[in-house]
């Protein structure tokens, strides 16, 4: 490793919520941060949109600040990129939004999902059929505004617009591109079947470079105006799961890392492509690998959703000290009560959009913290059942699990985590996890480590480790078989409450 | 009706919390009122039991204090007792307890309901198997306390054992003894099998009187430190449930009267006796008539539970004007949150001690003032399903329904249960209505009224009406089928969580 003179990178997240900036050093080190938010705005139920132009803006702001405390400018040799994934955005010939970007969570193609997401679409992209996909959304832009689609000169994800507002190249990342899922996982190219279920031409899309690769110099306009240095390169990243996977260390089959946001993901790498509704399948940033991914809708969304309703008035969905000790008071299964956290429907492995939440088995003297436990159990009792699917469908277990995100802030939920999935826990509630993932690639692209899985292993720290406790984890094998029959047994009536 | 000179009576109602005592003139006119506590314990979990002793002391004091402040004692010519059923205690020869009064809601006899409450005795007694009948509590005593039953030379109901402090007699009314399922509820005697299982002798239990007979003048020395004139008799009474049928003037087939207090109760009176699980039968205070009762034990019980543990801090369940609100806002069918209200087991039609209670359909945009909507309307589908249990094993129609009970100060759940029965419903919030209906006996034994049904129309009042909205009423309706197929979707699951 070289340690003299200092190398860094500006590694940038662009999230759903906002755009940080990070000046990481070669050790990891981060010399110098900075934020800037970004709007969400929803005109209709469901839908979910951004002004791209907001990532620009924010991601200028942010760098600047940064930089602006940063002592010596001149140890700044690449920036890259980490973003929220499944986003677009339908550009005219200079490169200006002919529509507000579609974002990951925009629920309106559900009929798109019904219609087009065929056994071999998923096969090809690697992706269960899901709102998700950018391939439904713009399959709901052909029906419903093809205007748009005729008009795009360029139909870009979060790192494509931006890689062309730095280096002025329309280019992006095979892993970046690929949650829009018109990309033959396989192949790591873009498919004539999914091109013409999305409605778009080849011409339309960016070039698709492999993660890490030097997409060009930043341009003048752009370099001189945050005082770097001629010879600041843009490094091809990826989106934000499998950076966050390179900033906590998983870098090989066998590990897993599970992020507790909003939402919670479970990712592992694998060798070989095995289609599977287990999972989906994402470009891995390690060559030869695949990145698997559960994921589910409902993670501290839950948690906070909980505290709002049925928390202190005005505490508005805060943690809260006294109702984490009530509910670490509860006993291991919270007493007969056991719930169903699809509040915003399920996904792997179901993938039912009309299934919802269900909390069964309330007594007389079970209490609001009997129900705060439930929740985090249901949670737990989701995770384990992706957990199992996966190792199921992979032929591998998954040894260990670095956790990280906002619901590891809660040791009760990091112990019911350890308990229910019977494993040794890794945690790490804070930190940029995705924007040092971003800084693994840029430095090895530089030279700065020799490979991937080095630079990630120094770059990352885990320190805080949840042991299972056997008699609880005993308790929860106990109630799990319970848990995996509630979605087959409630399933019918919770279509019929979908109204 | 006589009216000059004023005639008045002395209704007690001796029940779970308090005895209350009504003078009570001729014209329903209540000249005075007075109440005094009575203190439950529960030793053990599931155990609920009371000084007999406290029952006597209370109901001295009860009626002094309202004697206190009536003008012309003179006036009082009888005194009636209705009061809280099932709840027997076991006496030496002076008539000391041997042991704590058992109570209705004690749940400790739940192997015996098991062992013991087969088809014949359900058919002979009227009353389904369940852990409520003093039967199969004295069958637990047989087994787990013999040497209670061996020494006791009285065994006796809450009228009983206040009936010989009254007048030195050992004698109850028939309505009253009915609750303990030691009668055949057809010939209203004791019936040996029922005697042999509960392991109780003959002679160890009080005389059975009609309801309305006249039992005897009040001991000289009660009479005295009550300061009241000679000739004042106790006449006959009967249990509350009956009681309260009789105060609000559910006096004949197609009428009904609806208890919304903790638990939850609909009764209605029958010609014949036809042995049905969808109802407990139970002596009736008019010849030639049966008294049929549903019964819940998720009443108020259950919006006060969600009030102490979802409510505001502090404010320990009282009723919560916003909260109320804020579930009026909510639309019919709660956005498609259902619940199933069986957080104390239930009872008709299912009485199934193991079932418990479900919220199913839970979305992220649902809010506390939803899941208290549900609860509401859960018990109110929960009535409606006994409803038609009740029609369809009598075959008659329930044309009106006279709903009291604290659950019926709610505006908010009177409409609801108004749109799911899909009938109007005459409401009383307040009133000693239990009281009121042992009023009516005495008066109507006293020559006062020509016959009980007459004096129950003159004494009753209803004048606040709630009509059912169609709309809403559709919508139930459409919901109705969904609701009733919860329980058996959900049983195996609830059972399983039964821990």
């Amino acid at each position: 490793m070289n340690t003299s003179p200092v190398v860094a990178v500006i590694a940038v997240d662009c999230s759903t919520t906002a755009v940080k900036a990070l000046v990481t050093a070669s050790d990891g080190a981060v010399l110098a941060s900075a934020s800037s938010p970004l709007q969400t705005r929803s005109p209709a139920p469901g839908r979910a949109e951004q002004d791209a132009r907001s990532w620009w803006t924010a991601l200028d702001e942010a760098v600047r600040a940064a930089l602006q405390s940063l002592p010596d400018r001149g140890v700044v040799r690449a920036l890259c990129i980490s973003h929220q994934r499944e986003s677009f955005v339908c550009l005219d010939e200079a490169g200006e939004p002919l529509a507000p970007a579609m974002l990951w969570l925009d629920g309106r193609a559900a009929e798109q999902v019904a219609r087009d997401g065929s056994e071999h679409v998923e096969r090809l992209c690697g992706k269960p059929a899901d709102i998700t996909p950018g391939l439904y959304k713009l399959a709901w832009l052909r029906d419903h505004a093809p205007d748009v689609l005729d008009r795009a000169h360029h139909v870009v994800d979060v790192q494509g617009y931006l890689v062309q507002r730095l280096t002025g190249r329309w280019v992006t990342s095979t892993a970046s591109m690929d949650p829009l899922a018109l990309l033959d996982v396989e192949t790591k190219d873009y498919h004539p079947d999914l091109l013409r279920i999305a409605g778009v031409r080849r011409d339309q899309l960016p070039d698709l470079a492999p993660v890490g690769a030097d997409l060009g110099e930043l341009l003048p306009v752009v370099r001189q105006a945050w005082g770097l240095a001629a010879g600041t390169v843009v490094v091809a990243g990826l989106g934000d799961g499998q950076a966050a996977g390179l900033g906590v260390g998983v870098t090989e089959p066998g590990d897993a890392y599970l992020v507790m946001g909003t939402a919670v993901v479970i990712g592992a790498q694998h060798e070989e492509y095995r289609p599977s509704r287990a999972y989906r399948t994402m470009v891995s940033a390690f060559a030869g690998q695949r990145t698997l991914e559960t994921f589910s809708s409902s993670g501290t969304f839950l948690s906070t959703w909980f505290r709002r309703e049925f928390g202190e008035a005005g505490a508005d969905g805060r943690p809260d000290p006294e109702l984490e000790a009530a509910a670490a008071a509860v006993p291991v299964g919270s007493e007969g009560l056991l719930t169903l956290p699809h509040w915003n429907a399920t996904q792997t492995p179901h993938w039912d959009a009309l299934s919802s939440g269900a909390v069964l088995g309330w007594r007389g003297f079970h209490t609001r913290a009997h129900m705060y436990r439930s929740l985090l159990e249901g949670i737990a009792f989701e995770l384990r059942t992706q957990l199992d699917g996966l190792e199921e469908a992979t032929g591998r277990p998954v040894r260990s699990i670095r956790a990280i995100g906002g619901g590891m802030r809660s040791p009760l939920w990091g112990q019911i985590l350890a308990d229910v999935l019977g494993r040794r826990l890794h945690k790490r509630a804070d930190g940029e996890i995705s924007a040092l993932g971003a800084a693994v690639v840029a430095l090895t692209t530089l030279g700065e480590h020799p490979d991937l899985a080095t630079a990630s292993h120094a770059l990352t720290s885990f320190e805080d480790v949840v042991e299972p406790l056997p008699e609880n984890v005993q308790r929860y094998e106990a109630l799990l078989p319970l848990y995996k029959s509630l979605y087959p047994t409630l399933r019918d009536v919770l279509h019929a409450l979908h109204v």
